[in-house]
């Protein structure tokens, strides 16, 4: 059960197949065999070719989310659509695709609605775990396994619905844009959409791993000419100058609080303040690094379930704006194909984001990886 | 004591006239003869003419604010310079002037830069009651009075800082524009800058007294076509109706949360929500009451010192923005007599906030009048 794929089919179009399953949290994921049903109406078959590991895996591998255990982790996965069920239309097997942990249905009002991304068809911010009817496709030593997000990709095979899923074009390298299902778009977006950050400002970047290492390179993309980058893993210091950071800070190091220092660096806080950590501290700094009187914070980072966000409203009175996004704003199936186009006629680079690739069956150690803040993105091959 | 003025001028240029003073919070104020001393360098002395009473001012006097006591509150006033301190160069006595709680020393990088009205040269959001030379200009019966971020206009005569007053057009009517200080850039502001409410959106307004009538009354004339009024208090419906709010809402006669009524009768929430009324539990149900994937909530209340602001970060997660601004983000020297010449033009229509004039002395009843929920805005004028 090591390095070949165990995938067969049964008679009744089961898959069986090796996925990583999170039995409980703060535990190694378990390879293990599992079953993948056929998709049911609405639903494609994808076989994943590779996959991210996302700062949101490891947070619900933490029990930091609401997601149900067991899980088949993974949300930042490209792959070849396998079989589709009834009604599909917009893929076809053989197809490259994407799939997104945030649908786009093009059908209810949000997704009609030109701003904004949050599709009604699937609250993913309370999860349940299953499909859209309720079950689950996946099944392993006779227990049934929950879903994160509709996706879960840390396996061989997976099933998720048509509007959580998008054909790319065939020249895409699989294992390099797969970060395009959740890191890419976060980062670019919370400065493109959500901060529309402009040439010349300033900015501060607090936490500086897969997300914020994207919010970086879209803010030097944007013009910025300062870019403060905020991090207690210095290691990540040398990367982030790499990708554009003018400034690094290690607030464990400060003898102030981190918006006070970012203050006097820059005179006047920040014109846009990015968080993308998760920490409710880490999202009043970011918030307090702005400039008062028009500075824009954008708060990318999930805190886990139940969190309080809690601050003076004197500090938003005299101007300052906070904001957040899911996958940058971007409307999944429709924009994000396009950024995959634009790296393949390479007007965009993501190259740096991703600083280790591992066989899939090494997925543990890719998540201390991530944990002990070792990688920006470390990418799974499905195929070693 | 009571109709005519006491002014008089002493050989020290000091002038005795008659002020209402607060000797503490939660009581009366006191109709007191005072001495204004003359202006120092970079002042204004003014005549007040009319001066509206404003939430801010009631907020004080109930102790939620800092400001220190004993003080002369009012801040929503309309004059003449009596006389000024040497280096004043924008009026000269005789001026028809406005002074503003938030200065305008175009001089400072917040006054320099084109978005945001911040003016770092007196922070109002600590206040010391004091001049910027740290002295005050009021005493009474031997005592020092504190001023009310730098404006103090329940006087027959007051000093403000030359950055804080503007000179208005010769034929502005006085006893009305005098709301132009505040309530009106204020709401105004919120809807044309801050918000940036679009035609054919739908809004919410929490608190229907002056600043919440202005903010429905530029939300209609931005061409929204639905206003929903939010308050507690059902004599400000009619009013609040003819202004142009199409539903009026109750929460003490719900029996779910106001927010989730408003996602109902919209199916999706608002695109734009204000709170104009100053409590964290009405800024946190208007937060959620705008649409989830882009609505915009405007909090244009001051909350009670200390006051934290409270609410799950996933409440922003799917793409609310939460925004704030004092004075509406009007540059005030630049900003507000343009408004004012736009009133008198008959571009701007700001009568039907003023729903109550009464002569200087009778100011207990015009608080009485606010906080019993009876006007909008009343005027008192010091010539009855
Ligand atoms: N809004 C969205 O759509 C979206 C999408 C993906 C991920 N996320 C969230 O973004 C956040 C970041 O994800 P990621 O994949 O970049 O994770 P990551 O683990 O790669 O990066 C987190 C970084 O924060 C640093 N950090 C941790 N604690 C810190 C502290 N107290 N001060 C300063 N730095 C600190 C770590 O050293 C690390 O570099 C997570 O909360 C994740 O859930 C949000
Ligand atoms: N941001 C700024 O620049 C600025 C400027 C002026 C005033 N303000 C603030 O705006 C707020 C409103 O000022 P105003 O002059 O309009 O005061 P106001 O007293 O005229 O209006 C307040 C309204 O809120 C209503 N209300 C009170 N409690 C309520 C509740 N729990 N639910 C619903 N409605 C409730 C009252 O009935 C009243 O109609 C105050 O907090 C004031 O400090 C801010
Ligand atoms: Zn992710
Ligand atoms: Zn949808
Ligand atoms: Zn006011
Ligand atoms: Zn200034």
């Amino acid at each position: 059960m090591e390095q070949a794929s165990l995938a067969t089919k049964t008679s009744s179009n089961v898959i069986r197949c090796r996925a990583a399953v999170a039995w409980t949290t703060n535990a190694p994921l378990s390879i293990e065999e599992v079953e993948v049903d056929p998709p049911k109406a609405g639903e494609v078959r994808v076989k994943i070719i590779a996959s991210g590991i996302c700062g949101t895996d490891n947070h619900t591998l933490e029990g930091k989310m609401k997601t149900p255990f067991p899980v088949i982790l993974g949300h930042e996965g490209a792959g070849v659509v396998e079989s589709v069920g009834p009604g599909v239309t917009t893929v076809k097997p053989g197809d490259k695709v994407l799939m997104f942990p945030l649908p786009e249905c093009r059908e209810c009002f949000y997704c009609l609605y030109p701003k904004g991304n949050f599709c009604e068809k699937e609250n993913i911010l309370s999860p349940t775990g299953l499909m859209l009817d309720g079950t689950s496709r996946f099944t392993c030593r006779g227990k049934k396994i929950y879903n994160i997000m509709g996706t879960s990709t840390f396996t061989e095979y997976t099933v998720v619905h048509e509007i959580a899923v998008a054909k790319i074009e065939a020249a895409a390298p699989m294992d390099t844009v797969c970060i395009m299902s959740c890191a890419v778009p976060t980062g670019f977006g919370a400065v493109f959409n959500t901060a529309q950050v402009t040439p010349g400002s300033s900015c501060v970047v607090f936490g500086l791993g897969g997300i914020g290492s994207a919010i970086v390179m879209a803010c030097k993309a944007s013009g910025a000419c300062r870019i403060i980058g905020v991090d207690i893993n210095e290691e990540k210091f040398p990367r982030a100058r790499a990708l554009g950071v003018t400034d690094c800070l290690n607030p464990n190091k400060l003898k102030k609080p981190v918006q006070e220092v970012v203050k006097e660096m820059t005179g006047v806080g920040v014109d846009f303040a990015f968080e993308a950590i998760g920490l409710i501290e880490t999202m009043v700094a970011a918030l307090k690094s702005c400039n008062r009187s028009y500075g824009v914070c954008v708060i990318m980072g999930v805190a886990p379930t139940g969190s309080q966000l809690s601050f003076d409203p004197l500090v938003l009175l005299p101007g300052r704006t906070l904001k957040s996004s899911v996958l940058g704003g971007y409307k999944t199936r429709d924009d994000i194909p396009k950024l995959v186009t634009d790296y393949v006629q390479k007007k965009i680079n993501i190259d740096p984001l991703i600083t280790h690739r591992l066989p899939f069956p090494k997925i543990n150690e890719g998540f201390r990886l991530l944990q002990e803040g070792k990688c920006i993105r470390c990418v799974l091959s499905m195929r070693p």
